[in-house]
């Protein structure tokens, strides 16, 4: 575990710097009227975070042999839709919530009105990036991009389980809908940042399953660990509020299993994704270690 | 002008039916948590709107014998744009509407979270629609649709122009500044409808100059009109209040250049979009009657 850890946090670095630096350059206040909206998405996207899908696209990247470059490009444009969902998430009208990634939200920052709108340009944003052919020069690879990239964050995706998780604080969800509303609501984007490498390696149907199997079980690992630390976990290691489903009467992974069964579920989920990878080799260790680390994170 | 008008009049009637008919289908109710979510989608999306974008955009396609299902999916997915984009700006935060379209908007008919959230979603349906093969059968196609579709909603078009809207309400603009605001606002949307046909007929870079000077004037003569009417309209016909720019200290071309003025640049503004259709027949009557009906209209 610890030279699993060591890898991802190696890795994280190096992603984090280039999504920094290329948020930076796609960010590049414009000096005119709309420099409130830039400073805002800069204030959102830029320095802090896990950095988890980007790393996840290289990591899965790293099976193929695809470039860098378009590594790179796909896992910023998938961290514009995060960055956009964190924002709209975090509204007063959504989830209240007034600090994250260790700063003030954007609406506390700035105002309503100019989070709406970073929200809805950063969504905007991945788009833009994807359909760029500097992102990849194959037109059937970007298309595909696009389309696997709109449906995980649409409605059958990322909003569809956020909808979901504003009706679980008026109903009681039983263990299937929870496990339902978390496959949308992270579990979504999560996959599809191991589904773009397979698009950009244009692999068969048949492979492509095995990794969606892989990515599946993370992304429900990763939210029952999220469960479990929003129990359990450090708000100031968080940089965010923590206990507020409990607060908010909504049943979750921890509420419904138990700490227990909650942790063992999550390390069962892990060793279930690392069997999708048998019969790759070294080239799957960093996919490895991501799944490992996800449960052992303290943040 | 009659003549003008009522060729509008009935494309239009026969647009709204198949644009009303597109969303119903792409919203049918999931029957799950999600239900709110697409019954405030569907409030927002069927039945009401002048529906011009999507018209434009089949307007614009007679000129190159694009495919009426083509058109219709394009336009689908501009209006999914434009109706998102009036979800988020009726917002609380945003321009605090209560009425649109002659009913309640969706934070007053649902909540804000869910106005958010359908906003949200609607803006990926959009690029769900465009990158789909139905919509057009080249992928190179369909990239250069969600890149002219992304460009023109994001920071660099509607969004930031409504950044712009926001900031009007503390600096007092310039008549520049003014018309490069709603140039982005709703210029970048009203032009994507007329490229969107000139990208399906894979027109030349110089044959797409023109039309996209048709469609740069009336997207002007639009707004100008649209300063009119919220000086001089009737807010039963609008569906909405009127007069509120005036009240929010808000520069537009009506105050700037009087309403005498502001009338006659229109007009000039029409004569100018309808002489980019020079060497067209009657395969251009349709978008030169919508020219005409832009000044013409009273809601």
């Amino acid at each position: 575990m610890a030279g699993a850890a060591a890898l991802v946090m190696l890795r994280a670095r190096d992603v984090a710097r280039e999504i920094d630096a290329a948020f930076d350059h796609l960010l590049a206040m414009p000096g005119d009227p709309r420099d409130r909206l830039y400073a805002a998405m800069r204030h959102a996207a830029i320095g802090g975070g896990k950095r988890l899908r980007p790393l996840l696209v290289q990591a899965a990247s790293d099976l193929f042999n695809i470039s860098r470059d378009s590594a790179l490009r796909v896992g910023l444009a998938i961290e514009c839709i995060h960055v956009y969902s964190l924002i709209h998430d975090d509204l007063p009208a959504m989830d209240d919530d007034d600090m994250r990634r260790g700063k003030p939200t954007v609406h506390k920052a700035f105002d309503e009105a100019t989070a709406i709108l970073a929200g809805d340009c950063l969504h905007d944003l991945a788009f833009q990036i994807l359909s760029d052919e500097e992102t990849h020069p194959d037109p059937f690879v970007r298309i595909e991009l696009v389309q696997a990239l709109a449906l995980a964050s649409g409605p059958a995706g990322m909003a569809g389980g956020q909808m979901m998780d504003l009706e679980a604080e008026k109903t009681r969800f039983d263990l299937a809908t929870v496990t339902r509303l978390q496959n949308l609501k992270t579990g979504a984007l999560i996959a599809v940042c191991v589904e773009a490498a397979a698009i950009m390696a244009r692999l068969p149907a048949e492979a492509r399953l095995r990794l969606h199997g892989y990515a599946r079980d993370i992304g429900l690992a990763f939210q029952i660990a999220d469960d479990l630390l929003d129990v359990e976990g450090d708000a100031t290691l968080a940089g965010k509020a923590l206990g507020k489903d409990a607060a908010a009467g909504k049943e979750t992974f921890v509420s419904l299993l138990g700490v227990d069964r909650a942790r063992e579920q999550a390390h069962m989920l892990v060793d279930q994704a690392k069997a999708h990878l048998h019969g790759h080799g070294a080239e799957a260790d960093l996919l490895r270690a991501i799944a490992d680390y996800i449960v052992e994170r303290d943040r």
